[in-house]
């Protein structure tokens, strides 16, 4: 796992010193929330990852004035320096205290008899709670509150519907104003939003976290697909297509059944169970067995863009980014264990080049290791990973060894692509398995004659298309580059006399193999370039009296540029060596 | 439903004919069997569709000198005229009558006490037996014994393994040779034998009914995705990709609950229902209703190569052409009722298209008019069968039209296609649906701005794309038109001298696009030309020293035919035309 990923970040220093920051804003903003509500109620107020929240019960939601009169009332607060100061009190003083507090007296009852209880104060506003917080309320440089939402008191519906109010607070303005500005453009790039504005996908409640590619968005989709099949070709995989339902038999065989179990779709029918398939090694390793192979024919590399399915829980599904059907770019690699190094190799090579034509910068990479609890000779180990490291050195990417991390079943290695706005995004592994070989007794006849076993390589570049798709939207705030623009090109006649021109620009775009539209509606000008800007489409060819004159189109890009005025023809030029460069 | 073809032959006096005449060669088959095996015990003895069979139990199988010498016993029985006679007989007569055959007394057993219980005799041979028969053995004029296989008694496997010998008969000699031939034919075309040695797919009991397509399978099944969708552009289709997974109120409100049921895989998760998808059209019908619609947008076409499923029991399942796993080039096209018949007209024409660069012939179409039990008005039924007649019309195809076998909720137009050895396919249908449009309270703002509800045309041009390439397999014998090859060319070298430049004419090949391999084995070059035509491989390109010095080839094509030596630019000219133009 990656040391420094948002998700498994290290108990650095700075985090622990903003978790304590955050915890004594809460209690700030709760002492700004009682002078205003007399009347409210406390519940809990945690530090979270990225700030803080509290509760509240009150008679009537908060307002976006309140919520500015709240934040007034505390910096007012924190204009002066008051320390926080830690009490322990006995369960009768505690009750005594918080009495007319019933949340708190509620949380007092959960308390164990053997641990003590603690309040924090700072001025005359004193909470239970276990710290730790800052020195004093001078360390709160810069804080701000975001939002209010309902929340049920321990999230139980049955229980009072609470009021949340969000906020975070950092070390400095500086680094609050950075927080909220990659807020905003992450709330600017969301995927879910920009899908719908774009006509790409939507979901529905009849099939819960499995998205609906619109026109638009089944273009950008088996556009990735057509890419990464030209790849295929280059790099001597071979596509496949495999059933989606198996017999339970196959998922005992292969593991599933033990370890997946909860993730899979069942059925039952004609006294029989099966199960919806959540990846496509068994298959493969079916596909293998069905014919005798000989040492000449490994690597054999089996692609599949196989649908999966794995139930994931309502409650952690998100956008296309964790949905329960998706397809990857899934491959396995059957080969000899000293063919591994050449095939990560190329492996590496092929996601170098993909993620280059989708956009990404280079990617980061972790090599994970070992664990304790493994299959196989460590002589077995030592070699599977030496070949995954020296494939890693050899092609200069940048990665992190990660001890103890490894699949019982071999050694993996996770890629790690940086958006633009500095998220990492986890997009694929691959992973040597020694496991699944011996599972379904593979073999190949060697040089001597002899049986021996391959082992199999798990990798996909882009990994779940979806999550693909998801990343590369938010990456691109949805200007996908023009090789994957679903409308590379608008036409835009100024005014209705040059529909005729326009229409003949928008066809020789088409015979050039342009995916081109024209806006030939009532619409100014103007406006038609922003909705084409809103739309994301790369090139619009502006054309009037002057243009169908003397064949030519004015271009704006939808960065705003201007390129201006140009002949049909070198614009046209323009606009396939965007398409044919990836660029 | 069509009159002519095979599974729905109308009962004409001929085929009432051999039902007697393979009845009555039953009862001599059993006769000889009889004086050959005099143990033998006799079970039953039916007319089937294409011959007879009956059931014995023996103490060994028959082995095929046993057929032999039960066939020549007939022609000795048969070159007399022994007449057929009925007989009735009382329920104590029959028994003593078959005292010593315990399957003909569970069977009088089984006959209830009001029914006549009757005997068919000719010689000395009696048999328990409704009829009808033939006149007098004399009658038979060719007949042939085929085959032997085990059948459990009354099918039950807890029952005796009888011994079931089939054979068949004609009313002339040129009649069963016609027969035999294409029983023949027909198992040298096999597709699921082909597509074994062709490596096209197989078949695992842990998927049943699902096809594996390995790498060369693959191919051709992409090449007819892709195939379908350079035809999606020119005729306005966008495809779309939909869940597979729905919640069964998606199937209740879509009908698919109450009338498909049986045939769908249920899922509980959540402790909700969830049905994998047999059908594309209510997901379509969901992505209609996520925008709003205006009477402008349509004749809006959603593709969807999407993976269905359905439950088809396991006796009914047959290699390609009855599988529980497949995808279709469906669509559904949402257009005013007005509409319909263009849209009907461009579905024929892309059949058309579409059946010539397969290499299928014209198909037939029958037209299926208005059921007794329907939706709608009379009116609309007027115009929804006018709209499908007319398109039929103007396509110049042959269509017959079949009162009273419309859906309930709209007409439809079956295809069928004729394949080399005369054996028709029904591929697929157009439907036009009032129905689910109702359901779905689709709707489209027209020109008056007023809602209105659209129709919808269900339809697939090749249908099951599983079963269209079982049936292409068949039907090419496995020689698939170049253009869809797995393999188009193998350069062959005729001594290991010459693989140097086999390898430059194979890349050259490949640099043209043409998918080539070479075959560089030691074997002669008489059994690698043999191999290329057991792998029907269209294009054998022989190179030796002379076509090594002057850049030629030496062409032979898979039929046998041998165009000779050539320049390799014409050989490559020539392949490439052939693709070019689907030939």
């Amino acid at each position: 796992m990656p040391a420094d990923s948002p998700s498994h970040i290290n108990p650095s220093d700075l985090a622990a010193y903003r978790h304590r920051l955050r915890h004594s804003v809460s209690h700030v903003m709760a002492s700004a929330v009682v002078e205003l509500f007399p009347e409210a109620k406390l519940a809990i107020g945690p530090p979270t990852e990225d700030g803080f929240y509290y509760d509240f019960l009150v008679s009537r939601p908060f307002s976006p004035e309140d919520l500015q009169a709240i934040e007034e009332r505390m910096r007012r607060d924190i204009a002066v320096s008051i320390p926080f100061q830690r009490k322990e009190l006995s369960r009768v003083e505690a009750e005594g205290q918080f009495a007319a507090q019933p949340f708190k007296l509620e949380l007092i009852a959960g308390i164990p008899a053997d641990e003590p209880i603690s309040t924090y104060r700072h001025g005359i506003f004193e909470d239970l709670c276990e710290g730790p917080h800052v020195e004093s309320t001078a360390d709160i440089k810069a804080f701000k509150l975001l939002s209010v939402a309902g929340a049920y008191w321990r999230g139980d519906e049955k229980r009072p519907m609470l009021q949340r109010i969000y906020g975070t607070a950092f070390e400095s303005q500086d680094a609050l104003d950075e927080h909220l500005h990659r807020l905003e453009e992450a709330q600017r790039r969301d995927h879910r939003v920009l899908g719908r504005e774009l006509g790409l996908f939507f979901f529905d409640p009849l099939a819960p976290a499995s998205p609906f590619f619109m026109p638009k968005g089944a273009l950008v989709y088996n556009l990735l697909v057509e890419y990464m099949r030209s790849l295929y070709k280059r790099y001597g995989y071979q596509e496949v297509i495999t059933p989606q339902i198996f017999g339970t038999d196959l998922w005992k065989r292969s593991g599933h059944y033990d370890n997946y179990i909860d993730n899979m779709y069942l059925i039952n029918a004609e006294e029989r169970e099966y199960g919806v398939k959540p990846m496509n090694c068994p298959a493969h390793c079916l596909m293998y067995m069905n014919q005798r192979h000989s040492y000449r024919e490994l690597p054999i590399r089996y692609a599949d863009f196989g649908r999966l399915h794995r139930f994931e829980r309502s409650g952690v599904t998100h956008g296309l980014t964790r949905v329960r059907s998706f397809s990857q770019d899934d491959a396995h690699i059957f080969c000899r264990m000293e063919q591994v190094n050449q095939e990560i190799a190329d492996v590496l090579a092929m996601t170098r080049e993909s993620f280059s034509a989708c956009g990404l910068g280079e990617p980061r990479f972790t090599l994970s290791m070992r664990p304790e609890k493994r299959l196989g000779t460590d002589e077995m180990w030592d070699r599977a990973e030496a070949a995954l490291r020296d494939a890693l050195l050899a092609s200069g990417y940048s990665f992190t060894e990660v001890p103890g991390e490894g699949a019982f079943y071999g050694p993996k290695i996770d890629m790690f692509a940086k958006d633009a706005i500095g998220r990492e995004w986890q997009l694929s592994t691959i992973q040597l398995d020694i496991n699944l070989p011996e599972r379904f007794d593979l073999e190949y006849v060697a040089e001597d004659g002899s049986f021996q076993r391959p082992v199999i390589v798990h990798r996909a570049v882009l990994g779940s298309i979806e999550r693909f798709l998801g990343v590369l939207i938010e990456h691109h705030a949805g200007a996908f580059p023009v090789w994957l623009a679903p409308v590379q090109a608008v036409v835009i006649p100024i005014a209705d006399r040059h529909i005729e021109y326009a229409s003949q620009v928008a066809a020789r775009l088409e015979s050039e193999g342009v995916r081109v539209s024209m806006d030939a509606t009532n619409e100014r000008m103007n406006a038609k370039v922003r909705n084409a800007q809103l739309q994301k489409i790369p090139y619009m060819l502006i054309v009037g009296d002057r243009e169908a004159a003397n064949s030519s189109v004015s271009v704006r890009l939808r960065s705003g540029e201007n390129p201006g005025s140009m002949p049909l023809d070198k614009a046209v030029a323009r606009i396939k060596e965007a398409i044919a460069s990836r660029s």
